[in-house]
């Protein structure tokens, strides 16, 4: 039986959770997958943790060179988080032969090519599932399962924070900052959260999901992302009534007008399967050219989820002997002959306030036909103030460069009429 | 690049739609996938089908023969379905050496220890994905993507046919019978649709994926199996009322107790994340040790579905240099000292027609308390019968011997109470 002798770099959630499957399953990999799985080495400066999760006291490295040194290290797993530490470790762990295993979506959204061309040279492995979606198979899906589709359309819910937020909002009607709180009290969130508030992680993962579906380098900076913290629940409340749930969305789409890539928090229409996919639960929706619609649904993050993305990931380089890297260049930029839309389609949802007599109507209604917005749904209700009224507006399918224009205009009308709240609708 | 000729044995409705997506997308393959595929042969007895999808008429071979002589044929599909041809068929190929890939789960389902044997005789490929929800990925996600964990749990909706009815019947309050003639219309169903309505078709599945998921072989004969020809839009419409929609199941569990393979229609609470898997949409929900929850949804059928399930596998054997067998004693029956669990324990949903008169309910209680079965919910209403009322009946988890026990005692009572439908229900 073939052995194989992992380090793992790092024993946060992630680690720990790795380093207790690892041990747990060793005879039950040995069954059946035919290998024989050791954690041969950690490097983790909280001795105490080490410890206390069972780690032999010889196993604990004091350093990146000794890891990597190790004849008996063949994978090194890294799940430290960042981008300056990290960086050196897998780069040095790749440029010692080793395969690597990654769970750092940052660093691989950033750093992808400089790993890669690393890897290449020695021939060593570069894993990356746990990276984005936690459990959920999404990278092994578009590398092994539906590699034989153009990919046209990626919808996905891939960020667990802020779906728990929206989920709460949605179910108790409560603020974005009571909810914010209540998720940073179970850990669903960071201190500082604006890594997960502001789309950051979701551009992240992206911006990796994207790359492998469209075959061409998709950086960050392409990305549109637009966070949840501007949410109130009035807008969640209004989408309710109109039959919408507001999700966080990464979005990427490719036809011959290129390449689309956007992150923002979107109505999805009730009954999509998407729409329920509800409290720290992710999903992402392809549409492929022969497949047609198929969607992964499971949880997002936590130690043992994204435990098992790192844990299958090593069993798939132990029992695979070729290392495959992406077939497109993998640069640090986007290729100059690739186009990207940046006036993208869309539905929309606006929310705004107007005064309450006659004419106001026909003065909003003439700025959306000049901008050729069509309203699909318009809903009524008294406003706080006086002489006003509140109109939630649902667009049809337009350009979101009309829509901006629209409502730049439709906001120096003054007195008459502000639009309070843009957000994009799924449908 | 690397080149490889593959041959298609059958150009029905899954071969047509084989045949067009490799045509279509010979280049793209060659860009994002580094290989060229290029159909060599295929076996069509109807010529005139095959000249119609472009086939050149020197591709089109005579007999099996000429196929797997072939040295420019690398991979074989075989898309014939049947047992008969399709296993002599695929047992010549893979004997010539040929890797086979193959979307037919009846055979694999019954044969696939023979097959296995004689690919790894000639360490040649056997690639089954196609077998089972058409164009969902959920054998490469068993075998490469939650292959870290222990599966506890696999519940999935994997028959098209019996979802477009169930659906039908669940939206629109129509009779199983009607139901069953709008899919034949509609080419859902087959003329003779025993294969999908009693549950053959799922149970095949069922015994593939089982197999893997629990990594020992899950003989068709272990699998209880109940389809859905016996359903009245009574009991569908008594299920809506309390919440519940309808669906043919395939169940698979492992547990201390043993493994549990069951196909029958079952009662599914609203808000699972398969209650909203309709028409003919399938899914698989799987629940793992460390992974979670899981769930792939996706199209379990078509031409072009299904097709790029095949291509996946022909890319995947095309750019994998080895081959893997399960690692498990692939046999014909089950292993000796595997324990198939057959008294399963399930909540239940009871119709009963009951004479409206004092003491009746309490008959039936007592039945209930000395099978230890207890009830959650409870619904009476006027039966259709002078004198009667029908009870509608939802119990906590129970044995299923209990409950055929229960039933059987209530149906000594005559005129007393009748048990008229039992339904499982998954919560």
């Amino acid at each position: 039986m073939k052995k194989v002798g992992v380090a793992i770099l790092g024993l946060g959630v992630v680690g720990g959770g790795t380093y207790q499957i690892l041990t747990k399953h060793r005879e039950f990999y040995q069954r059946t997958q035919n290998v024989d799985i050791v954690v041969e080495s950690v490097l983790e400066l909280n001795r105490e943790r080490a410890l206390s999760l069972g780690v032999p006291e010889e196993n604990i490295a004091s350093n990146i060179a000794e890891v990597v040194s190790d004849p008996d290290v063949n994978i090194v797993v890294e799940v430290i988080g960042g981008v300056t530490a990290a960086r050196e470790f897998v780069l040095a762990a790749l440029n010692a032969g080793k395969t690597v295993v990654t769970s750092n979506k940052e660093l691989f959204c950033k750093y992808s090519h400089e790993l890669e061309r690393a890897a290449k040279r020695q021939n060593a492995g570069l894993y990356f599932e746990a990276s984005c979606v936690g459990g959920v198979p999404i990278i092994r899906t578009l590398l092994d399962g539906v590699q034989a589709n153009e990919i046209t359309s990626m919808i996905g819910i891939i960020n667990g924070t802020t779906n728990y937020i929206l989920t709460k909002m949605y179910e108790e009607g409560s603020s974005y900052e009571d909810c914010l709180r209540e998720a940073q009290r179970l850990g669903y969130a960071e201190a500082d959260p604006s890594a997960d508030v502001e789309g950051f992680d979701a551009a992240y993962k992206l911006s990796i999901l994207s790359s492998l579906a469209f075959h061409t380098k998709v950086p960050f900076s392409k990305i549109f992302r637009e966070g949840i913290s501007g949410i109130s629940k009035d807008d969640i409340a209004d989408g309710k009534e109109l039959g919408y749930v507001l999700k966080l969305l990464a979005i990427g789409k490719q036809s011959d007008a290129g390449i689309e890539v956007r992150v923002h928090p979107a109505f999805v229409r009730k009954g999509h399967p998407l729409a329920s996919v509800n409290d720290s639960f992710n999903a992402v929706y392809l549409t492929g050219d022969s497949v047609g619609d198929v969607m992964l649904y499971g949880r997002g993050a936590g130690a043992l989820p994204t435990g098992s993305a790192i844990v299958s990931d090593i069993i798939y380089a132990a029992t695979h002997s070729e290392n495959k890297y992406s077939t497109f260049r993998n640069t640090a930029g986007a290729d100059k002959d690739v186009r990207f839309v940046t006036d993208f389609k869309s539905a929309y949802y606006m929310r705004m306030t107007v005064e309450d007599r006659p004419g106001s109507l026909a003065k909003i209604s003439a700025v959306f036909g000049k901008h050729g917005i069509s309203i699909v749904e318009l809903m009524q209700k008294p406003a706080y103030m006086e002489g006003k009224v509140q109109l939630a507006i649902v667009t049809h399918r337009t350009r979101e460069m009309s829509v901006r224009a629209a409502v730049a205009r439709i906001n120096t009308f003054g007195e008459v009429a502000h639009v309070d709240t843009v957000l994009r609708v799924v449908s």
